[in-house]
């Protein structure tokens, strides 16, 4: 058994980043703060919940509207309280444990605080890490949520099949880059869109994407998916909404798919941008199905199973933006907003 | 066999009703004006079309796009030109046939023009009427095009099942009327939405609907949907968009189902509405599917066993609003987007 560095009853210093006030547009890193309380290492007497120590914290576009104060509240989150850190995605290491199936020095990944230490009161739904020959961050990411969404978008939700025509948003981001591979590996042309010459550049030389297009250097988007799709998209994964979407539905085949997993350029916007196209839906016959990882936990053994051999051979690879410490949080969560992550962005609490 | 009131190769007056100028915005009635030809009974040698006498002429709310002079054009709808008649659906009998499976006297329902007399080039397209207990004008509605609309909607993209909270939109209109009594039938609650007082009562008192709104009177649609789906809706059969979609969204099940066949209300407006609610369409992983009865024209055997019946048992009522005469034609057709008609619009050129 791997020994915890710290051990279990001692009392220590621990940081979290907590919510100032609610978040109205977009989350500045003001909006957010860290302070010192101290912990002690081990579950309250008659809990069994599991005490741990946070090594990775997952950045993800949902945080957002965790932030702000809403009537419509989904179900499954825990929406930040002001003066409260506030919490999200993230690989933890087990320091103390009152749960059986739990033990000091399993990691795990799961809902964690963002703070050094947490004590996790439904340890239940943690998933335990096995395979440790691949970077422990990954499990915020190709081998996290990130990964069940691309995983379930390509292969559940939007039963891509091969030699489709497949258009994925916000294609370098977490979840993108790995849509865009899965795809690729079934045998379909897959282009990419994303903010940055840089992420283009990635997409077309290290992910293996056909072709990938800066938006932002596009003043017309539809003619810019009607150049890289002249017979059409069959597929679209989409996470980025407005314009975009309102392109895409312009560019979709007769009985074409989307797949909803989020609409980053919509979050922050006082108002919604209107979309022309909507009864494109009526005329193509499209099939648009929203999703959440939250929906396919059960394939994850399978997830498991393809991609850890793919890690190691190196047939999909992974590109993560980790910024070290805690304190950087803020400003890298927030920077998820205006595209300033390169590959899935990453908070490094500690190491091991 | 019946004989036709026209002996073929007669030549007769044959009024049109024309396309005046391409369409921008609401289609008036001055948009169309009616002129009389002169047309020989009598397919052309060597054609295998059909002459027939129109009878019952459809006005359906997709005339609209056909009035435009649009770049994105559907396939499948002839597009009408400027000098030239308009098209549509309609109840017709054939006067002469040079096609084998046609003969004078036969009845047929589809494609045809807006004029006394068309000659149809295409006739195998044609659905010919077999059940004449009924009346004629019903192959323009609950035996038409809106029939299989309604019938595919309830039954087949959306997969109503019993005991489902289901709301229909333009729901006393020619598809809306039939989707609620269908989703009666399979033992669902059903509310409708429509323009009137009247309407409202029709849905209440005549067609079984288990409640309906005016949303004229209705500031916020938003609180209308809740008081009427305290639980949410299941299923959505959309036909008007904007707004009404908005309010729909907020208020569907998780994994509820929405069947598009048509956005009435954003058709005539020159900057659509902006929604706000699109990404309930992922937080509560709805499936949204467009669809028009051209997919699912091999339904229709099983329409006519299933629903014929239920005509002469009076378990399925349909509301029609007939104008007579052709020239009436422009009025009624143009009247169905400011929801002028009350049940399905049908125009009456001749009754045999």
């Amino acid at each position: 058994m791997i020994m915890a560095k710290n051990n279990a009853g001692e009392e220590v210093q621990n940081k979290q980043v907590i919510l100032r006030d609610y978040v109205n547009g977009y989350p500045r890193e003001s909006d957010l703060y860290t302070r010192t309380n101290s912990i002690k290492l081990q579950v309250p007497q008659g809990s069994n919940g599991v005490l741990v120590k946070n090594l990775y914290l997952s950045c993800d576009p949902v945080m957002h509207f965790l932030m702000r104060k809403t009537e419509f509240r989904m179900s499954g989150y825990n929406y930040y309280v002001p003066g409260s850190p506030i919490n999200g995605y993230g690989v933890a290491k087990v320091v103390d444990s009152g749960h059986p199936n739990f033990s000091a020095g399993n990691l795990v990944w799961g809902a964690t605080g963002w703070e050094e230490y947490s004590h996790i009161q439904n340890p239940e739904k943690l998933f335990k890490i096995h395979h440790t020959d691949v970077p422990l961050s990954y499990y915020t990411g190709i081998l996290g949520m990130p990964g069940i969404t691309a995983y379930a978008g390509i292969f559940e939700v939007g039963s891509v099949k091969k030699g489709e025509c497949v258009f994925i948003s916000a294609a370098s981001g977490a979840v993108g880059q790995l849509a865009g591979q899965f795809a690729k590996l079934l045998g379909c042309y897959v282009v990419g869109s994303a903010g940055s010459q840089e992420k283009v550049d990635l997409l077309k030389n290290k992910l293996g994407f056909d072709n990938a297009f800066n938006y932002k250097e596009e003043p017309d988007l539809d003619a810019a998916l009607k150049r890289y799709f002249p017979e059409g998209i069959d597929f679209y994964l989409e996470q980025v909404g407005g314009k975009m979407f309102d392109a895409v539905l312009l560019n979709m085949k007769v009985h074409g798919r989307v797949a909803i997993c989020g609409m980053i350029s919509q979050y922050n916007i006082p108002e919604p941008e209107a979309l022309k196209n909507l009864m494109h839906i009526a005329f193509k016959r499209l099939n648009i199905k929203g999703f959440t990882h939250r929906d396919h936990h059960h394939l994850y053994p399978k997830i498991l199973e393809t991609v850890v051999p793919l890690i190691r051979e190196k047939k999909v690879v992974y590109v993560e933006d980790i910024v070290e410490r805690l304190e950087n949080g803020p400003a890298a969560l927030v920077g998820l907003f205006t595209g300033r992550n390169f590959g899935k962005q990453v908070v490094a609490v500690a190491h091991n």
